[in-house]
């Protein structure tokens, strides 16, 4: 019935959401070009615009003490836990549309429709807009949701933007007191599990001829930043035997880096995204090679033991080429599994609605990784054009955004909290 | 009976020399760093100090139409065919005092001697001082000795420096006529050879234990720019095996480059002296990465097969990664090779000074690679410590001075023209 549906034209969730995209993708800091970053006049425009929507669709909708827009559905009986539904609205710059939007929309889609249909169900529905998730003003990510998680580092306070107004400035500007931002903390006993669609950022769902996932986990991040230190010289004077080039040692590195990571089975990936080379000069042996890596997996044990891999193996490279490493952690984030039995109820909507239920890790970070800490976590991913994101080629065909609302709803229609579902 | 002088401390020649080079090193444009650029103040006050050294050695001297200064010895008959021996005495930026006075100045003290003694040859012996060898003003090498040999490319006076002042403003404000600069020009029927002595800029010498080493050739060299072209995407969410990163592809490539040149026993060095990846992020697989290749051999022809088998091996890899390769020659500097009938008369020279004639190309460029149109080319070593040149800690030790000086003074005493040589 449901594939039968999805191949006609009948897609009017998806329509709604799409022309929503459109709609708050109008508003950007630059011309003819995606930019919304936190605490703007650009913020509030959409944070207002966000509003409506969620007024419309029968929700009460304020402001949180961080700028989050935050909407509820009351269930069959008032001040009942909530499901809560989110993802944020903030762009990098220079965006798509799709990364963050997506969810948010969808899920106030969502509402409507059972608002339409004077549906209550017996838990409430909470629709979360994170105001800060990419953190690109003040370099430092999840505002938003940490704040909503009571777990907001108060210290990100001083941090200055690139105009250097620090954001306790802009808080104030903004219209908000940065000495209540406590105010916006959520209890876990209010929340009955926190989900979140979001476009997948990759390619898999494309390979897969599918146009939703279930996530496992937000994969943990660690970074490393190394640093090769060999000789200097003359590329004409001095004999390949005779040589300590860190580049070449680097290079080295990089291929067992992916080696590495092509033999793991269990959806380890490892990036090195940045690589200077010093002198650098055509004709001068590099003396010295910087570069990152960037590790991550789908649990944190798995990602420790990468991680402890790989540097065994630069060591070893560093070692038997003579050159000096200097290795260190950069970043280290830990791993958000999602809550098997939220993955287990997603499966079962994504075969309601027609579609084989499959499994795949978040590469990328999402809000869920600070929900976590006051509720359980689950994610949808949705089909996203190449694999592309933050970019403006960034697309979601309108089929598959419709699939996305359409899983959504049935899972909402039909959740069972975690205390029914494990009988406990 | 050489060994034990070398064992003993008369190193008179040595002495002379050292402490000329320390002179000259004092004309510098910043103080506290050695920079002599071609056609300023300070080209003109070591231009004089060179000269006056070539007067006091018997030699009439003068500066020729591109600023070279020009010795002449003569034989025992006057207007004889010359034995040409001469270094550059222009610098690089921040440079060593050795590369280039050192020649320069171990010829002039090497006719002092003969002067002392009254001796004169059966052939005159000139002494040049290049104006530029390093073309760090005019970012174009060998405008000395170009002049010299009747290759000077005209086109050249239209450069400009960093201050923006043209090659022909420059040469007119040093008080030489740009419409003049042929005048330079030598004959070939002057010259019976072009000797050079000059510092090794790399260590082999020092690995072998030897004072000095007979070049075979000035490697000719090839310059490549590759660039790789992938697809950027999320660190995070592209599984390996469905990335086209391209780092990781140049990292495979710069290996080749490596395995090539060690598995070759013929002198052949490549080197991948400077690499750019982009967009560069940590978080972000690079879409495009580019970097140069600089590949020198003794001979053209092993120069071009391995510039051929290089390319093959990187095409390879491009093909089988799915990443687009563009190549392009940047730069193609044939060999000079050095005439076995000087080799020979070299060996016969450093052997009877009591050291083992070894013999050694040369990587580094030197302005034999000009004078080799009209003149048969030779070149000695001397060893400088650690290899190391193009920087202020570049050095040779006094014994070296002086052994390198004795080995030229002895090559000159015996030498005989090719024709006499050869017997015919």
């Amino acid at each position: 019935m449901n594939a039968n549906k999805a191949g006609s034209t009948s897609f009017s969730l998806g329509e709604e959401i799409v022309s929503r995209i459109n709609e708050l993708a109008a508003i950007s800091e630059t011309p003819g070009q995606l930019a919304r970053l936190f605490l703007t006049r650009e913020h509030r425009a959409a944070a207002d615009l966000i509003l409506g929507w969620m007024r419309a669709a029968g929700m009460r909708a304020h402001l949180d003490a961080i700028g989050n827009v935050c909407g509820r559905y009351e269930g069959e009986r008032e001040a009942a836990p909530c499901l809560m539904l989110g993802s944020h609205y903030d762009t990098v710059r220079d965006a798509g549309r799709w990364d963050g939007p997506l969810g948010l929309i969808a899920a106030i889609a969502c509402v409507a429709e059972l608002n339409r249909r004077g549906r209550r169900l017996p838990f409430a529905i909470e629709v979360t807009g994170f105001a800060d998730e990419e953190g690109v003003r003040f370099s430092s990510t999840l505002l938003g949701s940490r704040a909503l998680a009571g777990t907001f580092d108060e210290s990100v306070l001083h941090v200055r933007d690139a105009d250097g107004i620090s954001l306790r400035e802009a808080l104030r500007t903004f219209g908000l007191d940065p000495d209540r931002i406590g105010e916006a903390a959520r209890a876990r006993r209010e929340l009955l599990a926190y989900l979140e669609l979001h476009i997948e950022q990759g390619p898999v769902l494309e390979q897969e001829d599918l146009p939703v996932g279930v996530v496992t986990a937000i994969s943990g991040a660690t970074r490393l930043a190394a640093r090769l230190t060999g000789v200097a010289g003359h590329a004409g004077t001095v004999p390949m035997a005779m040589r300590r080039d860190a580049l070449t040692g680097a290079a080295e590195c990089i291929g067992a880096i992916e080696q590495f990571c092509r033999e793991d089975a269990g959806g380890l990936v490892g990036t090195v995204g940045t690589i200077h080379a010093t002198p650098g000069a055509t004709n001068v042996i590099p003396g010295q090679v910087s570069f990152t890596i960037d590790i991550r997996a789908p649990s944190d044990t798995h990602r420790k033991l990468a991680v402890a891999g790989i540097v065994r193996r630069i060591e070893a490279i560093a070692g038997r080429r003579n050159l000096s490493l200097q290795i260190d952690v950069t970043h280290d984030n830990r791993t958000a599994p999602c809550a098997p039995w939220l993955k287990a109820q997603l499966a079962e909507a994504i075969g309601a609605e027609g579609f084989r239920a499959f499994e795949l890790p978040s590469g990328a970070g999402h809000d869920g990784m600070a929900m976590i800490d006051i509720a359980d976590v689950g994610m949808i991913f949705v089909r996203c054009r190449g694999g592309i994101s933050h970019h403006p080629a960034e697309h979601v065909e309108l089929a598959d955004a419709d699939a996305g609302a359409r899983v959504l709803l049935r899972f909402i229609e039909n959740f069972r909290p975690r205390d029914a579902a494990c009988g406990t």
